[in-house]
């Protein structure tokens, strides 16, 4: 995908903003820096502006190896008709930023994802801190250069971008802290080698229903790599399941599984096939 | 349980607080308004009052019927030795609270479970507002009475502790609404009828391990009414699955199958038995 995307000059990438977040970076990561970027307030207006082409393709995290998935990513493809073209996979280091000595900070601003990624720190380190919650990582870091006792948890690039310090960097409880981000387009990618393929499926109301369709990837051999149920929003208690396994959906066995599957689930719909690294 | 736990005069019940927010209401809904409510800044504090005994039973969110699962409780499982011992559902009614009209709102305070139901009424009624995160709707519903051009979105208990007013209630996106709340206890409840047994588990490497734990619970004829995975935070991509389904641990054929599942993964672990409603 990168050779042909490189070509296209004039392509605009939307992205969760607002500038230097991570998913920015990982969006510089994957299509280079002479492209134009869109900052997006809200993970909708990333899927809005791809759907309205006002944005050619659009960056959003999906998962994070420590926290988990981003349901709020997960749940804007139960609406849209966006696909998933590609996956960009990025480590995650978080850093403690600011302008004052660690023994001087008061309040702390950071993400809730980011949060989570460092409670451990955070409870070692800063116990007495208030911590406030911001809507992006760089928001924190603004935050931090504003405001007097005060230090934010936020990538080193933001640090550069509101001219802080680094006051103490790799704060992640797990020192293997990757974060997953997806690629949105219009269509869908063509077969590769290595393809994986997402979709969505609701199930019928039956004892051993999630059974039934999961022999359907065994019967084929295609492995799950991953499993998410989230509320359907439509009735208390009712699933959608997510799910990611091996293959491209075009491309037998994993066509075959998806036929199949469509004859015992309410809905199926194919999220996009795309390049994982082996 | 609720017979016998009112009879023990002196138990103390640690909740996720602060005071007035929902979790307060369901121990509250439980437990009745006699006993001693001990209020707690996060959900692994809660944990912690019941393990070290300075509590006698812990209240969290465990899951909300539009946002899902609340991760930080499902997670705090893992390392814990805490069992479930029931399970409160609440309705959830989210209200627009301050001491202005709406439409001198320029600030709204809201935490982000609550953010994230209300989420399309925001868009619709205040799509200019600066949106700031709060820990608790609680402390929102603080914030709305401590500055001006300022509202909360909280529950009518809290707009009454800090007396503001309910500018407009049922902000919620979806009228069914509705929190299921984990009581924690460290021992586990005798069986019930209509009992429902939480269980987590992880998987050994191979196709279709997944399929093959779930075949089991098929076999039994125990329908799994919900099933989640978390990252282990071990080791990035490895999964641990929680799933609740019919019947207590201790009987026939539940716990036949749990002997079963405990032969074809790599750990199981028996997070409690408690009745639900039919």
């Amino acid at each position: 995908m990168s050779t042909s995307l490189a070509l296209e000059k004039t392509m605009t990438i939307a992205y969760l903003g607002p500038e230097a977040t991570f998913t920015h970076q990982a969006a510089m990561k994957r299509f280079g820096a002479s492209l134009k970027y869109s900052a997006q307030k809200t993970i909708a207006d990333v899927f809005n502006e791809v759907a309205h082409h006002r944005a050619d393709y659009g960056v959003v995290p999906i998962e994070n190896s420590t926290e988990g998935v981003v349901t709020h990513t997960l749940d804007m493809f139960i609406d849209s008709d966006l696909k998933i073209v590609a996956q960009i996979v990025m480590p995650i280091e978080h850093c403690l930023v600011g302008r004052i000595p660690k023994s001087e900070i008061e309040v702390l601003h950071t993400h809730p994802q980011a949060l989570a990624q460092c409670r451990g720190w955070i409870m070692r380190n800063l116990p007495h801190a208030e911590v406030i919650e911001a809507s992006s990582t760089t928001r924190a870091a603004q935050k931090a250069a504003d405001s007097p006792h005060t230090a934010a948890i936020a990538s080193a690039l933001a640090a550069e971008t509101y001219g802080l310090e680094i006051i103490e960097a790799s704060l992640q409880d797990n020192p293997d802290n990757v974060t997953r981000f997806f690629v949105l387009g219009r269509k869908c990618s063509p077969p590769t080698p290595n393809a994986r393929t997402s979709l969505m499926f609701s199930l019928r109301h039956e004892v051993g229903a999630l059974h039934t369709a999961l022999k359907i990837f065994q019967k084929h051999e295609l492995n799950l790599t991953k499993i998410e149920s989230r509320p359907s929003k439509r009735k208390a208690w009712e699933y959608i399941f997510f799910v990611d396994f091996v293959g491209h959906f075009e491309t037998s066995p994993t066509s075959d599984a998806i036929d199949e599957l469509q004859g015992c689930c309410n809905f199926v719909k194919i999220l996009g096939s795309y390049p994982v690294e082996a």
